[in-house]
């Protein structure tokens, strides 16, 4: 373990973030908020600035990290971010308290959207600007994003970039170099550029456009309107939006290898196919379910494929933008989304949940086991993107759904404590660990997680951050002493 | 395939499934309970004496048996003695429906305890008696119990045993030949007599010790009684019982082994350690959790823990014996249970659920790669009962929980048809397919499965041989078609 590394790089993360504050001080300032908005955010720029210089101070001589240094550099910086994120909402009086201030920023940074809100068309313009840069800047990776900009940390970055990209990397290009990490962050801002152009172009006005563009673009789902996305009542921005969403929940390596090509040649994916195939068969199933609810409202059948498809768009890409209230639909249709709630988007996308290629691999190896349960014999490869997987591939995809499943129950049963049913803390804790943002009951696209206990909202904002960072961050944190232990033990050796 | 043979054995089944009427058919002598009970079961011996006899009129030449012939021949078994096994309830109009009827029966011999009546009181005791005479049979297994006695089935029963015994076999000895099955079934009967003389010795009258006593053995839990076990009111019964349904939960090749060695060496086993540390904590776990209940209603902890401990032998080993009405229980316990109820008993005992042996490897796999997470170097064997698995061992087992999970959704979406809420929705089919019985919600241990849809009914029912079977040989099943095309098509080719 090398602590120093570990502080040096924390140091100059909280310099980026100070960074970071800039734009909804500009905000702030640009809509004349007044000092009682413009000075918090002034503050904990110039708070996380100093801690930066501080931290970064002296260069450590060893650079050397190991992937565990990684993992938990990563797990520190996203909950540092998540708490530093909190402190303006603190001073600006706009969450009651700390923990409130954490889990909307952690929901933020971690691209879920729950809110605590009950009302967040009260809030300030900065704020609300705040929340969804969060989105945007989470989406992509807190680290990534830096580590795209710092200087002087080079070759280091390898192992966090690999800690903290999303997804298992089957793609062709492994996007942990400096050099990728930086067109894949253009690609994604060139798109969301786009998806703003075509948000205005609908009639938003530039705030509206940029936040919801933000939202979608890092599948986070924060709305500056009570209603999200309905409160538009505009088609064509439904469908921009659900097209977008759907986008950004590709594997950006796909985008970066058609870019390679210069566009001549898209690649061949096996994920991108069930992915559109389960949106595909979603939407249908949803849409049929729902039809006879819609047509009794006289509404036709246009209008309920529509909202089917939006909200299949917004869940399976963990966003959790709301148009309708779904948890008027019936049962069906609720399982079929919560179904798509643990699918989640592709690897390396900005989405969460399983990712659609562990879900692709665990049926196909269920359905070799079937068969080889009726003539034992008979060996069948697992074959993905067209190539045999071997068995240590696989194994890693096993063993990722059975600690997923683990922490999974470990976040539910504290929550369940001050829970009053079954089905809320089960969709509360898929909401949050799946990095969605609404659940049913309760917490629907109408709800807000305001009536939690401080305790549950701390709880189910720390499997925001072990979702969003596919759970191995987290744990190797939860190492950490013990590792510390060993290092002291070792200096101690090293004395004598 | 081999259909001639599938004929035959099916017939030599109708002919000990006659015999096996003649139980229910003498307590309805005994018990005097006139023409409108007797006759039923009367005519229900008659009929598949007949199929019987017509069935296995001529011996198949060629007598080979191949794995997947076992796994349609065990799937169809069950549907066959479930529909038999129905029509008596049928003629005595005792259940309004054949789907009743076979729900009741599917239930009754898969273990699982769910029932459609809403006061069982009012049933015959020649019903009663047969309800849980199928827990006894269905137990060790229908099949395992028809080849200890038919003759003329000698090296053909393997692929059948294989196809019908319960869990992934680790134990030391593989019940899958016709000695071992004989063994097995001796030590079953046997440990039953001893809890039928425990609870004799506890008050309990002849009649209503057989039916507890079934009811444990089976781990099925159909009672005689409205209130289950507690109608009885003695702590001692109420021990008596938990402790036996633990015990039932046993790996069966443990006791054989024990009885191998003459009781003088208890074998080493690993998983038998894991299922007894899981009802400890989670007797501790919830008996903590209600006993703030307990004690507002001026009840003493001993009480909650005897409660806790009830219950948890009784859902762990996929019982579903009641004593109180968990519904009533915080929803912290909800969750407890329902993580046993997935949990099972253990592998080769007559308990259902996942088994404890794969949830173990499955954590094992969870720990190993959060491990390997943080040093990739290394690499992890997996050791179960001290030797290390190989790799298709241990896909064997990956491959079978997620068959598990698709099939869990699939029963549950047709359910949640007809179904208003997700929790019972989800506990319908989680007590079924884990061969359970009770559910939470509606279908708790003081509920009922009634008002289910016929269709739903049907489902659940499947979903039940389903579980009992450990899937695969209902999935060869729907191979049949195709098996039977390519069948016809071979003889086709065979004649020009």
């Amino acid at each position: 373990m090398n602590f120093r590394m570990h502080r040096y790089i924390l140091g100059r993360l909280s310099e980026v973030f100070a960074g970071l504050l800039l734009l909804p001080l500009l905000v702030a300032l640009l809509y004349r908020e007044g000092r009682t908005i413009v000075f918090p955010y002034l503050i904990t720029g110039l708070i996380s600035l100093v801690c930066g210089f501080f931290l970064s101070r002296k260069k450590p001589p060893k650079r050397k990290l190991y992937r565990r240094d990684g993992l938990i550099i990563v797990a520190v910086a996203w909950i540092f971010f998540a708490l530093m994120g909190a402190l303006p909402l603190l001073m600006t009086h706009e969450v009651a308290s700390l923990i409130d201030g954490f889990f909307e920023m952690a929901s933020g940074f971690t691209t879920t959207g729950s809110t605590i809100f009950t009302d967040v068309e009260l809030l300030s313009r900065a704020t609300l600007f705040w929340r969804s840069l969060a989105h945007l800047v989470g989406g992509m990776g807190v680290l990534v994003f830096a580590l795209a900009i710092i200087p002087g940390i080079g070759a280091e970055s390898t192992q966090l970039m690999k800690a903290e990209v999303p997804g298992p990397t089957f793609g062709k290009i492994k996007s942990s170099t400096r050099e990728s990490a930086r067109v894949l962050y253009l690609i994604y801002l060139g798109m969301t550029a786009i998806l703003v152009l075509l948000l205005l172009f609908g009639g938003m006005d530039l705030f509206d456009a940029l936040i919801h563009a933000f939202g979608a673009a890092g599948t986070g789902g924060f709305s500056n309107k009570n209603l999200s996305v309905g409160a538009f009542h505009s088609s064509y921005i439904e469908i921009v939006l659900a097209l977008g969403m759907l986008a950004f929940g590709i594997n950006f390596n796909l985008y970066y290898y058609f870019l390679l090509t210069k566009g001549k040649k898209w690649p061949r994916s096996e994920e991108l196919n069930w992915y559109l195939a389960i949106v595909a068969l979603a939407t249908l199933g949803i849409g049929a379910n729902i039809l006879p609810q819609y047509l009794q409202r006289g509404e036709s059948w246009p209008t309920a494929l529509k909202d089917s498809f939006f909200n299949v768009s917004s869940i399976i890409t963990t966003t959790g933008f709301g148009t309708v209230d779904f948890v008027k639909w019936p049962l069906f249709s609720h399982i079929i989304l919560l179904l798509l709630m643990f699918c989640g988007a592709c690897a390396g996308s900005t989405g969460g949940g399983l990712k659609v290629a562990r879900i692709v691999i665990g049926s196909k190896t269920a359905v070799n086991g079937a068969r080889q349960s009726w003539d034992p014999k008979r060996t069948l490869p697992l074959r993905f993107d067209g190539e045999v997987m071997e068995h240590s591939a696989l194994r890693k995809v096993f063993a990722y759904f059975f600690v997923y499943i683990g922490l999974f129950f470990l976040f539910m049963l504290p929550v369940s404590l001050d829970c009053g049913s079954f089905d809320l803390a089960f969709s509360a804790v898929a909401a949050t660990y799946n990095n969605i943002g609404p659940g049913l009951a309760l917490i629907g696209p109408r709800g807000n997680y305001a009536f939690f206990s401080p305790f549950s909202k701390f709880v189910l904002s720390l499997a925001m951050i072990t979702g969003r960072l596919e759970l191995y961050p987290m744990l190797a944190l939860c190492t950490l002493p013990s590792a510390a232990a060993a290092e002291r033990h070792l200096r101690r050796g090293r004395k004598e």
